[in-house]
This record gives C-alpha cells, sequence and structure tokens, in this order.
C-alpha cells in the first residue's frame, strides 16, 4: 500500500517495535549507549531497564523475548561478582530498523501539525473535554 | 510511575490511541476536519477512512467499535441519496485526549533525536544491517 494510496496507513509502524513497553526498551537501548560512533554498543542491564521503563520482571522478561525473536536484541547473560548478570543490546539490523521506524513516527508528528497548530490558535474557545 | 523515576515508560501512549490502525484513523479524523476553529468536526465518511488508512471494511469497522467504546469517536448511520452512509467524527474529549496522546509522542521524537543525530554523523561507517 503506497503512501499516495493510503497516507495515513503508516506502514512502517512495525508493530514489534511500536507496543509501547518495548518502544520504551529500544528508546532505552538506542539513546543509553555510549559507544555508538566507536563500536558495537555495550548495551544496559536488566536491572537498568527495569528502571528506566517501569516494567515488572516478567513484562520486561516477555518484552525482551518478542525483541530477540525478532532480531532486534541480543541478550547475553553472564555472572558478576558471583552473582547472574543480563545485558541486552541493540544489534546491527535493529539499530537500523529503529532508526527507520523513527522516521515514520517523525512522519506521524508532522502530519499532526496542522491538528496542533489548530488547537494554540482556538485556545480556550474549544469546548471542554467530555468522554 | 513519574517521568523521572521511568523515564521510559510514556504513560502517555494510550494503547486505544496507540495502535496503529487506530492512530491512522484519528489522524485522518483530526486533519481532515475542516471546520475545527468554527465549531464541531463534520467528520469523515467510512469509505472515505477506509481509503484515507488502507483497512478493509471488516478492520475498520472493528477498529472504529474500539474507539467508539472509548468515547473517542461518533459515528452516524444515515442515508444518502437512498443509500445508507455511516459518517465518523472525533468527540470534543476524544479531540483533547488524542492532542495529549501527541504532545507524548513528540516527546519520543525529541527523546531520539540524539541517537538519530549519532545516525547521521556516524553516516556509512556504520556496520550494514543484519538481523
Amino acid at each position: 500500500m503506497s503512501k499516495r494510496e493510503a497516507p495515513f496507513a503508516y506502514g512502517g509502524l512495525d508493530r514489534v517495535m511500536h507496543e509501547k513497553a518495548r518502544l520504551g526498551l529500544l528508546m532505552s537501548l538506542m539513546t543509553h549507549s555510549k559507544s555508538l560512533a566507536k563500536g558495537p554498543a555495550k548495551g544496559l542491564a536488566f536491572s537498568d531497564l527495569k528502571k528506566l521503563c517501569g516494567l515488572t520482571d516478567g513484562n520486561l522478561s516477555r518484552h525482551l523475548h518478542v525483541l530477540q525473536e525478532a532480531g532486534l536484541v541480543e541478550i547475553v547473560k553472564t555472572f558478576k561478582d558471583a552473582r547472574p548478570h543480563t545485558q541486552v543490546r541493540v544489534t546491527a539490523g535493529g539499530r537500523k530498523r529503529f532508526l527507520d521506524y523513527l522516521g515514520e513516527l517523525e512522519r506521524v508528528v508532522r502530519d499532526a501539525a496542522p491538528a496542533a497548530k489548530k488547537k494554540r490558535k482556538a485556545g480556550s474557545k474549544l469546548s471542554p473535554a467530555t468522554s
């Protein structure tokens, strides 16, 4: 389906990455990888991701599994100070696909600009919210 | 969960509106309503939404039902030239909630800026995609 045929189909919003929790996980991994320009990212620990995304152990495990199955992240289980340690990082392919996804998200925000602008213009003249 | 506690939780990404097809539907309704500043929006016909979002009859009906149940849209069934006609428009509350959602989406795009910038800087030095 081309953009001209269905401009609001947003085919680039891959459901694996668009899901709220997984979007937060990928955002965390992409923005907290300090060595991007120099080489492969070191990634983040399971406990860091839990805090950054406000997820429970169970939810985090489940969503990481979906991301791993899709080839977007790598999960490395090791020991650190004699305790089990889980490190997660984005794959090279995952990085590319997430940046493509972000491009589509930017398009959504750009498409929405006329509506958001009208709101600012109309200001308090808009009727109060009812749902 | 506050933003400081879990900066990547993105609590404002309401699942009803964040789903790809429903996001496209709300975007269509919000950006094709020409009378926003003057009064209630006229909305769009079922057939227009089908084309704009590239959805089948079944999928469109299903997603519109979800949006209606959440109080985000109103569905008016009438007759036009002796044929059944379905018109859909955003409610006042739906408009407000969708603009709040868009604010959160803008935050995601802003949060992603460092990663997207690094990509442009690194350019062709990044390894090719593998997944």
